[in-house]
């Protein structure tokens, strides 16, 4: 990953690629107005209203235009200027106007920057010499969308152009590559090929049906993280998805959470809403009895729905969804046992990851403001030795991380872990969130070695995040070619001739007898067309059956991952396969 | 159970009794006016407005004159008589007054019913002479409630006195046995105490939060039925749990259904409702691809949550609650499949219920009114040949049936089953229902042999029905006392001293490590002390460590279901509970 200091540099050449994208396109437009174009993540854009027709098509001319600009930029000329020297440099662009006297509203300097034949009303953060800052080959535009002026849809829709931009151009074809490879990977692409989700406008957006391979996968993944818990001494529990709209006014979300579905009213008037979280929910069980000191720390699991009415444009594949299923955790701990709980979480955490091959993190740990103080709930001397608790044990997991200055909640500091997948890209997935203030909310409280009643601490954990969002990344991070034990169909068997369909049936059976998901190929087509069709479904194995297999009471082994065949008889198979599956291989 | 003809004969005896209760009122506390006193479920009731204070106290008083005036009653006299002489004959009982204008106004016949010092407006239903048809030692009186004069809470509340009446004293007391057994099993008490669930205020009515222990056994039961479902080829598959309003529009369920719970509008404008039934996601996954007649029957099954707003009054422990957890399947198949799959699923049921000791089932089968063809969707042939499949099947089954004309629904007839329990209360659990109905609003379609579209005919089914209801049921007929498979904590480990403490956790971990839910007891307790607490928590075995178990490396088992003792090794005990747990006993 690039630094904070090349992180900058890059931002400039993306920014005054703007620039020059919009020198070309005035250009090549005239009469055309540009407005605003920030860098962004990989690149940059301008939006623009275009005098005349404007299509995909003529992304390469302008590409060449550009090119050709950028050679004669040497350099800006800044220039501190009064709103009407501002104004009256833009006599052909209502947006530069609009934007002009906004500024000028609220007290800011004006400033223009010129270059060769074309002016802006801009804050800077420019290269130095554009022709020899900027790698003419490490650009590229890549396509053109609506936007409205300001974001607002009341206003003028406007011709956004998007271009990519790196230092290198290694760097701008590895990023291509990886976008290619990503789109063949979609998970929404390859989650309707492999049947492993669906969507129905009947039933709504951003709600996805996970259809009978998906929900393979989908319960093997939660299954996975409950024994890992389990074994852990976690305690499970189950909850109702909604609540009386009282809940949530105690925990403090109502009001303050957008996203939160309300419910009817029932007939003794009570009102409900659909759970956006289940802390609330698991602080009751908390409540549920008295506890001493002598039964901390206690972890309240569940993987549970929880509902966000989130906005249609938002939503995405499984990655954004309506009802996301959390591995939830609530660690009611004693404050003497914080830092010995987060190490057990952090070594929860690489085990989990570990083996689905995210063994690079990023870490932000966020913590207070300290200049105000008072803006945080909770006792300082707690605070001071959370954040240290927190960034000490994140040095001694020895992973990249960054502190984040008045990030933190007003609650409690909290760490976030970013993973990186097998296409080098970053997914946030896990947060650690230290809670000082709902104890007090919930009062909950424990007996002390002292007698006395003391408030619990709490983390909030989740490994996964989003069950949904992670099986997403995952079909994209193994391309749909998933390992042994999360395989939907573990083994494909195929039988070469009718005469073989029986003892192919009967092995099939084993198989299945031995919690093994086998899948029996009774088509009647050729070998060859089987083989094809159980590459393409990316099962794991095949067992190819014919005169000798049924003769001998043995099978031909094929892996997907591997070359050449193996003979065994069916138990070893059995025993084989079992032992890889419960090693989640 | 009692056959039509006995039910009868007692309804008479227990009407009856309402009269000789309210006889007894009236002479007790004069200038009061009896109303209503229906013969209900195991004995009767009268509502009064009482001139006076009456209270449970006052009922061994009452009982006593009903004796009295028993033995007195040799027969009702009865005269059928004008609104105005009906009238005349209450100048003081607003109710019978109000009743008998009621009844003329609708045209009919009114009768009066006399004897000895007593006279009421009554349909009669009587037995001939309450004096010897009556057993004075079968009947009782139970306690006192308000009720709402026609059960309308604008109207007076009146005094409603219940009784218990039966044929004879041994089956009274045999009642009141098994009220007294299921009040000390009641799972509301049992759950409670047992640590299986519990409710929160600020949650809300209706809403179980499922605590670890009983959190076991909600997971063990969707395990073993889903388990038993996917061994017979059911594809399990995980559906949102709300879904736009259209969806239930398209299945006509909107509007139609009081329950629904109706969400948010989102930001396209679209409502949602949180799911009350499975059917049309399930028809959405149907469709989500064609479907040849040789991938039928297609079996779409869940375990999961519907809601239901059910009213305040109508809440009762797990009974009934507004999120139920339904094992739902939907089976997809040609209408010459129809016999075979409900086949199958009678099979099902059998092991299902057999695995906890419910073998007695009652069965009633809905059918058409023959009268009313018109009333039904769907095919005559079909219908009649849907009927005598599934009448067919339940007499192969060999359980008691009734068939009820005319209760069908209007897209196909039904199976309801009940089963009894332990203390011989009946309870209705599974469904069948078959649907010709809802292929259509679906448009849900097969290719045939013939090339042809066609439509599939669907069987809607739930086995425990709602898990939280089995839930329930399960506590009181095994008065909390779970089999093996079931025990929230299977194995308690109890060493004899401290020094035996490091021995004895280490064989609770083996047993936890083989996935025996084992706990270790090390409270600085006697062992006696130790042992009264487990056999109070009914867990199924205990281990006692002592200094022979330690030197020997040896388990000193007793059982919670049997007399005496036993060593053995650790893994004796690992190999025997994991073959039992595996068995499900």
């Amino acid at each position: 990953m690039a630094d904070k200091k090349d992180d900058k540099h890059l931002d400039h050449i993306r920014h005054t690629l703007a620039h020059v994208l919009s020198a070309a396109v005035l250009e090549l437009y005239p009469g055309s107005e540009n407005s605003i174009g920030p860098a962004i993540e990989n690149g940059f854009y301008e939006d623009f209203e275009i005098k005349g027709k404007i299509s995909d098509d003529d992304l390469p001319k302008i590409e060449k235009k550009m090119r050709e600009i950028l050679k004669t930029w040497k350099g800006f000329e800044r220039k501190e200027v009064t709103l009407e020297e501002a104004t009256a440099a833009f006599p052909n662009n209502k947006y530069k106007v609009e934007l002009a006297e906004e500024f000028a509203e609220k007290g800011d300097q004006l400033t223009l920057y010129n270059a060769p034949n074309f002016i802006d009303l801009c804050r800077g953060g420019h290269v130095e010499n554009p022709s020899k800052d900027i790698n003419p080959k490490a650009f590229t535009l890549t396509h053109i969308a609506g936007a409205y002026w300001r974001g607002d849809e009341n206003n003028k829709m406007l011709t956004r152009i998007y271009g990519l931009a790196f230092e290198t151009k290694e760097e701008l074809k590895a990023f291509q590559k990886q976008q290619e490879e990503a789109k063949k990977r979609d998970h929404k692409k390859l989650g309707k090929e492999l049947g492993i989700f669906a969507f129905s406008d009947l039933v709504g957006k951003g709600l996805p049906m996970f259809l009978p391979k998906g929900n393979v996968i989908k319960t093997e993944l939660e299954k996975f993280i409950r024994d890992e818990k389990e074994k852990l001494g976690y305690k499970f529990v189950s909850i109702p998805h909604i609540a009386k709209a009282a809940l949530y006014e105690r925990s403090g979300h109502l009001g303050k959470y957008d996203a939160m579905m309300p419910i009817m009213t029932d007939d003794d008037g009570d009102q409900y809403v659909m759970k956006a979280m289940n802390c609330p929910h698991h602080f009751e069980i908390y409540n549920t009895e008295p506890h001493s000191y002598r039964d901390l720390p206690l972890r309240v699991a569940e993987n549970t729905v929880v509902y966000r009415n989130e906005k249609s444009g938002e939503i995405s594949g499984l990655l954004r969804v309506k009802n996301l299923t959390q591995d939830d955790t609530h660690h009611f701990v004693r404050p003497d046992q914080i830092e010995s709980e987060i190490e057990m979480i952090l070594d929860l955490m690489n085990r989990v990851y570990g083996l689905f091959g995210f063994n690079e993190y990023r870490v932000d740990i966020s913590i207070r403001d300290s200049k105000y103080p008072e803006n945080y709930f909770g006792d300082d001397t707690l605070w001071n030795k959370a954040e240290s608790i927190l960034i000490e044990s994140v040095k001694k997991w020895g992973v990249d991380y960054h502190v984040e200055e008045g990030e933190a909640a007003f609650y409690g500091p909290k760490i976030d872990i970013h993973i990186k997948d097998s296409l080098g890209r970053s997914w946030q997935l896990a947060t650690i969130q230290l809670d000082f203030n709902q104890p007090e909310n919930f009062n909950m409280t424990y007996t002390g070695e002292d007698g006395k009643e003391h408030k619990v601490a709490v983390l909030h954990v989740a490994i996964f995040g989003s069950v949904e969002r992670f099986l997403g990344i995952l079909i994209e991070h193994y391309g749909g070619v998933f390992p042994l034990w999360l395989s939907p169909v573990q083994v494909k068997v195929l039988p070469i001739a009718d005469a073989h369909k029986e003892y192919a049936e009967k092995v099939s059976e084993e198989l299945a007898h031995a919690g093994i998901r086998a899948e029996f190929d009774d088509n009647n087509e050729s070998l060859g067309k089987k083989i094809r069709n159980w590459k393409l479904e990316k099962v794991p194995y095949a067992l190819i059956i014919g005169d000798n297999e049924v003769k001998d009471d043995v099978v031909t082994l094929e892996s997907r991952d591997a070359e050449g065949k193996e003979t065994l008889s069916p138990e070893e198979l059995i025993t084989r396969l079992t032992q890889q599956i419960n090693d989640r291989t």
